[in-house]
Parts: C-alpha cells; sequence; structure tokens
C-alpha cells in the first residue's frame, strides 16, 4: 500500500467490457517529503477521493475484489481511504 | 494499473507455444508531466491500440487470464483501455 | 521483504470498512548505507511499532494474511518486526 | 512483461534443489531508447537465448509454471521469447 | 528473480512468531556493470550464504513457501543459491 495523490479522471470509452461502471482515477506516488515521484498510476476509485486527495492506494488483484465486493474482474489498483492527516516529516532517525 | 503509451509492435517467432496469436506491444509508462519512464514493457493488445496512444495496461496474472478469457496461460500483462482524454497535469496541492 | 523506518501514523477516516481497527503507520524504504529512497509506503503496525523504528516489511496479500489472522482482507503491507540491529555497511566485495 | 537483452549465464552450484536442471541466464531491461536500466535480473531459459539477444521476460510465478510446464517449483522469472524485431523509438506523441 | 549481495544478519527480536527459527540476511540488488542499487532487501537464507556472496533471491510468497517446504508463512524472500561465477559485463550489443 502506498500513499498517493489523485491527478484527475482517466477517461476512456474504448476498454474491455470488465471495466464498465468503474470510475478510474490517475494518481501519483507521495515521496516521505511531500513531492512526487513515479510513474502515472491509475486506480479505481471507491471513496469519493476528488482531484488532490491524498489516498491509500492498494495495488493487489485479491485485495481490489474483496474491496470492490466482485470476483474475476480484471482490477489491481483501488483507493481504499482518503487520509485526513499524516505527520509531517522530520529526520526521525 | 499504470498509464501507458504505445510504442509499436513486438516481433518474437520463436515464442513459446502459448504466447502465439496474442498481438504484443512495446509500451512505455506515462508520467504525471508527460513525460516517460522506465523499462520497455511488453503487453497484449486487447482493444487495437496503435502508435502512440494512451493507453491503461494492467500487470497482473489473474487479471490478463480474466480480459483475455482464458486459464493457464503464461500472460501477465495486458491493455485493457485506451484513453480519450486525462487532465493534464497541474499543480493541484 | 523489506527494511524500512516508521516516519509516523496515517490517519484516514473515509476508508472502507475492511481497514477498520487496523493501525497504518506510513514508512520508507532504508537503503543499505543508511539512507531513504523510494516513496511512502502505507503498512498495518503488528508489533507496536514507533516513530523512528526500523522495521521488516512484508508485502504480499497472503503473507499480510497470515500474520493477521484474517482471511479476505484487502491488506498487503504489514510490519513483521522491530529490527534490533544490522551491520553497517562496509565495502563487502 | 519486460523487453530485455542476455548478459549471460549464471552458475551456481550450491543452490536449492528444485533449480537443478534449468538454465539460469543474467539479462537486464531495455529502455524504449535502447539503453539499459535496473538490476541484474535472473530467468530460467526456455527457448535457447543466447548472449546479447533481446528477449521477452515474464515475471510471474504462475505463468513461469506453465511455461516450464511443471507446477510447484519456485520458479517466478522466464524468458519466453526471443525478439526478432522492434520498432526504433521515434518520438511518436 | 534478480542477483543480490548479502551485506550481512538482520536481528530482530520482536516480531511475530512465524518468522521465529528463520535467519535473516540483507542483500542488496547487484546491477549488471557490478555496482548496487535499490533499499535494503530482507531475504531469508537457505543455503548457508554468507557476507559478500552473491546469490540468487526469488521475491514471490508461493516460491518461497516450496523452497522452506512450509505452507502458511507469511515469507516472501529467499534466497535460493549462492552464484559461483557470472560473466563479468561486456558491451553486448
Amino acid at each position: 500500500m502506498i500513499l498517493a495523490q489523485v491527478i484527475g479522471p482517466v477517461v476512456s470509452t474504448m476498454k474491455i467490457n470488465q471495466l464498465d461502471g468503474y470510475k478510474l482515477l490517475r494518481v501519483r506516488a507521495v515521496n516521505p517529503d511531500g513531492s512526487f515521484s513515479g510513474p502515472s498510476i491509475v486506480a479505481v476509485d471507491t471513496v469519493q477521493a476528488g482531484k488532490g486527495d491524498t489516498v491509500v492506494v492498494i495495488d493487489e488483484g485479491g485485495s481490489a475484489g474483496v474491496m470492490l465486493e466482485v470476483t474475476g474482474q480484471p482490477i489491481r489498483t483501488v483507493i481504499a481511504g482518503i487520509v485526513d492527516r499524516i505527520d509531517t516529516e522530520e529526520r526521525v532517525q
């Protein structure tokens, strides 16, 4: 599971049928210092997350099925929660 | 799931029997700022994606089987949709 | 499994029901030279880890279920132990 | 699945029994511009790949078992095909 | 599977019960040019690897169980063999 920030929606009309009905959001990983890194991740929204929200993303097929209460769907990445507060990074060592 | 861009076909004649009949495309991850990163990913096409298209790629064996409607195939990475539109990145925080 | 350092708690009230009751910590990967790298990882705590602790993190759904003694939970990343001592890196080659 | 290039054999006499009889090759990921990146990947050869060959590598236990026609083997990474031709990268966007 | 080098032991007294009895080693990925990269990986030793050894590491729960001849253990990363010899990197393309 990682911390990520929501960039915005992903609109795709030409896609496999199994993705119909799911809201796809583009997110990016949040580094400990608040900066961002890595490629654009595409996640199914389950918590009505909005642009700029910090969220917890789970990236595993089995977990995705549990959260969406479906089986046999080709979905791997899901937003599991909106983060209210995280401690700012300090040099903790 | 990640956003990626199609670079072009991968032609492989000595591949194992199980991959026969699948169209393989080389894609690369798309960063939030529109640049690219990471190694060349090889994905099975399911949506007639073409060179330069932005696509959603799922990288998991179980999901791949569901999308291709096969079981027991050694396939992990599949293009699940062509993206029509994504919001350009703005500083959203 | 990786070595990571605990940054602090992740507070998320809108999370899906299945994550209720688990203590979520934000951690970051520890490099061999003691520096840190990568995005913020979110892990379920099982060993009462505190801020600044060096921990062993397992990132796999099956293992997470075993450690938490649950099945069918959408959890992939768990802190499995607090590290007492690791050898400082020397040029070992 | 990724594109990779074969660097050469990995010779290991002191290893678990289950890896006996498999030819292990060291490969490295190929970037879209033809450069290389990332750590040394160790893959089981199934297609008589040789040094310098560009290959398709699948990194998943289930797929590895299908390709090798075995079950219950601790193998995750397999070379699935030798690539005859890939389009050179052009700025496709 | 990746090539890695052993840095040294990981000592953890406060950990989940299921990890009792396993020898944990800290390793780091070996790049094709012999340098190192990435975070500290924690792996269960099965082959009496020592500090400085180059080893093959498998990172998958299913494979870990097969190698350790256990089921239902929360272990994902195991050292599967000690490498006797790898070809030095040359520009092979």
